[in-house]
């Protein structure tokens, strides 16, 4: 174990020391007014029981204490000048409120009234009586003993097993934080804001949070302590009450955030608290900011050469992109929130309830409520402002879908359950035709119609994505199939079309009947009949596909759900299968029925020939969904080729949807042109978890720390597979192309996993597109730390070791 | 490309000329008269188009006529003593009827006068008038032309071709004979058995085929060639009556028998022609047996020191131990067939057809006919004398359960069709109370009554499969529940109890009511009423399990089935999942209700400690399905240690039935006693099937030549899983116990891998445990090639090389 004082020259092993004592000793070293105190290092809190026996910590502790007393000039339990410490946790990556934090240590029955003289305060003042009514109920072990040593060691193991606590192992699973370390722990000397009116404490931002403009802005308590801040109990002053008040305080101020935030080259969050009119500064670190405005600090960073367009890249998260994007609920009056679900497609929206879109014909201000969705309902949730279901989990159908089309989504609505005409739950009943309101960022639901506001990039929003595509390797393409879908992800900056579902085109109000017809055909000449009437449908459907791209590389997806999806609920049963997502779908469909994939082929054929006559350049790659065996594709291909007019070129690529496909995706790769990883199917089959169901007793595992693999990539399992089939594939085939056109690939921490495979493509819903852009760029900067790159220039500079 | 004449010294390279071409070189080498010809290797009909010109082929094979007209004392094409040949394929494994083979090439309108006047026969004989039709229609191109070498290069290129025809192709992708290396051919000078009373053909076996006792078994036809005796146009006489006829042809027939026989230490199946009086012998093969013939020739020739006990396990096929076990189907006098299916449960039945087993209480006498099978089921297929549905495949649960119980039953019964009243096809309607026979065996079914006979082992059998533990590694357990089920299983063999599914115990009529209130119970007090009650149930059924075990190992799995299996099918809807294979079942149900395992593990160590104070020894493990994360199984495992008396002791294990098991299982081995594959689960995962599903399609994937992956282990997809799990879980643990008790564990082909993979323990249902403890033992001699064996001690002896 190791000590460090606070005012002091630090030890090099900065990770010792954690992230808050770090902060202080860098704020000392910088000149900043701060509470002398010292830092045990987290040795001290894991191994410190068996490294170091009892004995020994508490003789080093007290050497500590009494440098402190020396520096402060009080004394730790002295009746007259009471020394009086708090006691924090402070690990490497902070977890904030999930560790103890002990205040007012050293404060008894004996050395309040010393402390209240020592503070020029009456004995019985309201400060004092809250101080020790506080510390009675939080630390209620501090009224057994006078002995002050005792309510430090207890305070000290308290602290230490935090660490262990259930909230904190939960927090850094979910968080991907080693539980290996342990923390530090600050002891210092408190200083208390909680006195006359030239006390006070607050929270300064280095810029503003929401807008992000170059000015001081605050917040101000007078006469309280930090707690009373932070728990909202006190309305508290502009920052600028400070200036009219402590006009000396408020320009100290302006002097250290403008140190801090050169410093660390980032807009800080300064944590204060004035005593009797002097400034000590508690705590700093990188400020909170809405979206836009960190767009425009980054901005004003690098023009004030602060940061480097690299440094906004690496610092910066990429989901800031996806929150900005969609509508946002900007005012909850007149709202009453009756009820919480997953929040699976961000954006905020208002509408008339239904249950079943058919009785609101012509209508599109409606919200839809499912129990789930099914592909039949795709018109409707097309037409609709948001869906609400009452199962699924994160990738399930209605998230989806409703994420491709960036509309408001919310699953597994808490509680509520499915009655004939109405919704229930323990507090609320939902008619269909009430006014609701849904946050599909949040997952809350309220009655009534709320405020909503469409967002859209501001130009500095603009300009980082433009950095970040300079440290890009990855390309992303889009998941689209409609001409709207394609420009909406090619203004969000799409490469391409990764993955167009042929199937959605089968579900238009024109198709739908017709593929009924072929899948309930009982002879194959009914089914040719019907694969006749198919044709021109798909003809348009893909033509206008391939014209919206405008010669960006689209990829084209051979049909994949299992027939019985495109049926009405009543005549399923006789295709219904035990597990359909195991059952005759992809391309044992194109096996089973040559004619229905040889429709599409000849559909997509001519479509191409037809825009080649018409002199629009194609960059087409077609893709076979479902492979199990190297056999399935060589003879798709084969067909493929067959049809295939000689002038036309097209790349032939296989889905890795499977573990066996994992498995031998060398013997794949060998025919194919390009692999594509379906890792949402690869998902479900690798931890036998269907979508579908997870989501009744998924909520048992997370609450034992596992993450959900349907929203990150799992890297140990799934990402172990693709690991293995991208060696595979390449060690046969050197050059082959390999793309993840997944849901993980619209996700930033799975896109980073993506760039340890050297993925080539990520495809997803348009709307993820600026996110993934930016997770992309942050994947390869982290993953190569040899990329120099210069401030004044977005372009790419690599210089590898 | 290489010749060899069949009368020589044949070439050391034995592999290229074929089975049947080297058994004819042999017999010549033993002075068995065999007519005069040559062989061309195989080379010349895989790569002789491009290594070897068609003049320099053709001159080669000119060269070899030549050598075979001078041995002969004929000319080929010649007019008065015309040579006539067979052109025959012979590769190196014999794929009977599945290539092409010509005869009499050289005869023409022009020879056809000569050949008549050769053999002493009148121009328009009958023989001579056949021979020309048949010739005409089978050659049609020998029409054409008078050259016979033009006949000859036709007849040659039409064998190479057939090589890779489609059905040759199915055929060695259904064996798994490899389809490079192409076949030998035979060239053969013709022997005419249809000429005079002193001509004929026939077959005789060695012994008896169907007895197995030492005596000439065979079949004569007078005046015929082969195809006659094949074709099965003329009923043949029997072997006595060449006695009669030609004694000395006789006798000589008899020493070839013998000589051969002891010359290949096996019992031959020969087929010989008769020219005028003089005896051809035109091939020798293991002669196919009945397996009680097998046992009973087996015994015999270990005894006369033909054969040792390691060369009979390593020659004879595992699959006799099971269809001898089964009652057969001996006569189908009276009975009219009426479909076939899948073979999916070996043995016949009679009985009344049943649609709804409850119309027919307390009659046994049934044949229980379903769409498909549920566990509710299950007391009605266990009253039943078999199963018959229109869907499923070979591991769906009707198979799997009628397996187990030994009882036959058939699947997918072919193009029936299920209505309100009857099931139909196109030719057939059946009725319930109709009386039916099934023939689990082949897969087919009949109206009326069939003659049904039981078997057993005979003393032989017995002997065999005792030689066979003599050289087994793996030991061999079964699958079962009941006292009944482990009675039969020990009888047969089996050293232990590898997998109790207890949710079978909850189908009983007493538990399954108390089951389905669990279930539905909506609070957690109604919840653990119905476990309260559970109890003593599930205590009684684990003690009589223990018991019955007799202090053989047992391995006890906890529950694993998803819930809505429980429920009859009215009530399944609340619990419903769309993909319930990969839904809420295995450990997660112990993880989402602690109290079911709870209960569970209650009965089961109550029930163990009872038995210890009984003094019955135990030797118990626990195995907890389903696992997909190493948390889970550490979970569980401290439920059961907190749970378990000090006083016993109990292995607790992992399924692995996940891919993202197989790949963690080293991370699950660090904690677990021992891991279990599940490999119908982990097959249906890794290659996306659901066996309750793919049998609508599975067969467009065999006619691809695609091994069905629930019959026979799948080596390279779900194999290559197994092989890394065995690694990685062999790394951290390196005397892991490692078991298998999937269905496969039955099945020899999956065996043989499994040895590959040094498994410790296979588990598989009651009735195939002989045929896996036999097959253990040829997969051990087989991977273990320096194994020595006298033939007098069944006991074990290894040498290592």
């Amino acid at each position: 174990m190791r000590i460090s004082p606070i005012h002091g020259a630090p030890f090099l092993s900065k990770g010792l020391f954690g992230a808050k004592g770090n902060g202080l000793m860098e704020m000392a070293r910088l000149g900043i007014p701060v509470p002398a105190g010292f830092i045990l290092s987290k040795e001290a809190f894991t191994e410190g029981s068996s490294a170091l026996d009892r004995d020994s910590f508490q003789a080093l502790v007290r050497h500590a204490m009494l440098q402190l007393e020396i520096e402060t000039k009080l004394g730790f339990g002295q009746q007259d000048f009471p020394l009086i410490v708090s006691v924090r946790s402070g690990a490497e990556v902070s977890m904030p409120g999930m560790m103890d934090t002990f205040l007012n240590i050293g404060l008894t029955p004996k050395t309040y009234k010393g402390l209240a003289r020592r503070l020029g305060e009456s004995e019985d003042a309201l400060a004092m009586t809250d101080m020790m009514t506080q510390l009675s109920k939080t630390c209620p072990w501090t009224n057994d003993s006078e002995d002050v040593f005792e309510h430090l060691w207890h305070a000290l193991d308290l602290v230490k097993q935090s660490w262990n606590s259930a909230r904190a192992h939960a927090y850094r699973t979910a968080h991907g934080i080693s539980h290996q370390g342990g923390t530090a722990v600050v002891v210092q000397a408190m200083v208390f804001g909680n006195l006359s009116q030239h006390s006070g404490t607050g929270i300064v931002f280095t810029r503003h949070p929401l807008h992000g403009t170059p000015v001081l802005f605050g917040e101000f308590l007078p006469s309280a302590q930090g707690e009373a801040l932070v728990s909202g109990a006190r309305t508290p002053l502009p920052l600028s009450d400070v200036c009219d008040r402590l006009p000396l305080v408020h320009s100290q101020l302006k002097t250290i955030a403008k140190t801090l935030e050169q410093h660390y080259g980032d807009m800080q969050e300064i944590e204060f608290t004035i005593q009797h009119g002097t400034l000590w500064i508690l705590q700093t670190r990188l400020g909170k900011r809405s979206a836009e405005a960190g767009f425009h600090i980054a901005c004003d960073l690098v023009h004030e050469g602060l940061a480097t367009p690299q440094s906004i890249v690496r610092t910066m998260e990429a989901d800031v992109f996806t929150q900005c994007m969609h509508p946002q609920l900007v005012s909850q009056v007149g709202l009453e929130e009756i009820g919480q679900g997953l929040a699976a497609s961000p954006g905020a929206a208002s509408g008339l309830l239904t249950f079943d879109p058919s009785s609101l014909k012509d209508k599109t201000n409606y919200i839809l409520l499912r129990p789930e969705t099914a592909p039949e309902d795709i018109p409707a949730m097309m037409a609709s402002q948001g869906v609400i279901t009452l199962r699924g989990g994160m990738t399930s159908h209605a998230a989806v879908i409703m994420r491709g089309m960036g509309k408001p989504c919310i699953l597994s609505l808490e509680a509520h359950q499915w009655k004939e005409d109405h919704v229930c739950s323990k507090h609320h009943l939902l008619y269909p035709g009430e006014m609701i309101t849904l946050d599909g960022t949040t997952g809350r639901v309220f009655r009534g119609q709320g405020r909503v506001q469409n967002a859209t990039f501001s130009s500095e929003g603009l300009k980082v994505l433009d950095w970040a595509d300079g440290f890009r390797r990855m390309k992303v393409y889009a998941n689209a199939e409609t001409p709207s879908e394609i420009t909406m992800a090619q203004s969000l900056g799409a490469e391409g079309i990764g993955l167009c579902r042929t199937e959605h085109m089968m579900l238009s109000p024109q198709s739908l009947p017709v593929m009924q017809e072929f899948i309930l055909a009982s002879t194959k000449e009914e089914r040719a009949k019907s694969l006749e009437a198919l044709l021109p449908l798909h003809q348009n459907d893909l033509y206008a596909l391939l014209k919206s791209a405008k010669g960006q590389p689209v990829t084209v997806r051979l049909l994949d759900p299992p027939l019985h999806e495109f049926l009405p609920a009543s005549q399923k049963s006789a295709l219904s299968e035990v597990n359909p997502m195991l059952g005759h779908r992809g391309c044992r469909l194109g096996i089973h029925f040559p004619a229905l994939y040889g429709m599409q082929l000849h559909a997509l054929f001519s479509s191409a020939t037809r825009l080649m006559e018409e002199g629009t350049r194609l960059d087409l790659s077609i893709l076979i969904p479902f492979i199990m065996d190297p056999k399935e594709f060589q003879i798709l291909k084969q067909q493929i080729q067959a049809l295939k007019p000689p002038s036309l070129t097209c790349s032939i690529g296989a889905m890795i949807e499977m573990p066996r496909a994992a498995l031998l995706a060398g013997d794949i790769a060998q025919h194919a042109d390009f692999l594509s990883f379906g890792t949402n199917d690869l998902t479900q089959m690798t931890w036998g978890l269907s979508r579908d169901d997870y989501g009744s007793f998924f909520s048992d595992y997370k609450a034992l720390g596992l993450q959900d693999p349907f929203e990150h990539i799992d890297p140990i399992g799934v990402g172990a597979l693709m690991t293995l089939a991208c060696e595979r594939a390449r060690a046969r085939s050197p050059h082959i192309k390999i793309s993840v056109c997944g849901e993980h690939a619209g996700d930033p921490k799975s896109i980073s996993f993506f760039e340890d495979l050297r993925i080539d493509t990520i495809s997803c819903s348009p709307m993820r597109i600026p996110s993934a852009r930016f997770a992309a760029a942050q994947a390869y900067l982290e993953k190569s730390p040899h990329v120099l790159h210069t401030a004044s220039s977005p372009f790419f500079n690599v210089v590898s070791s």
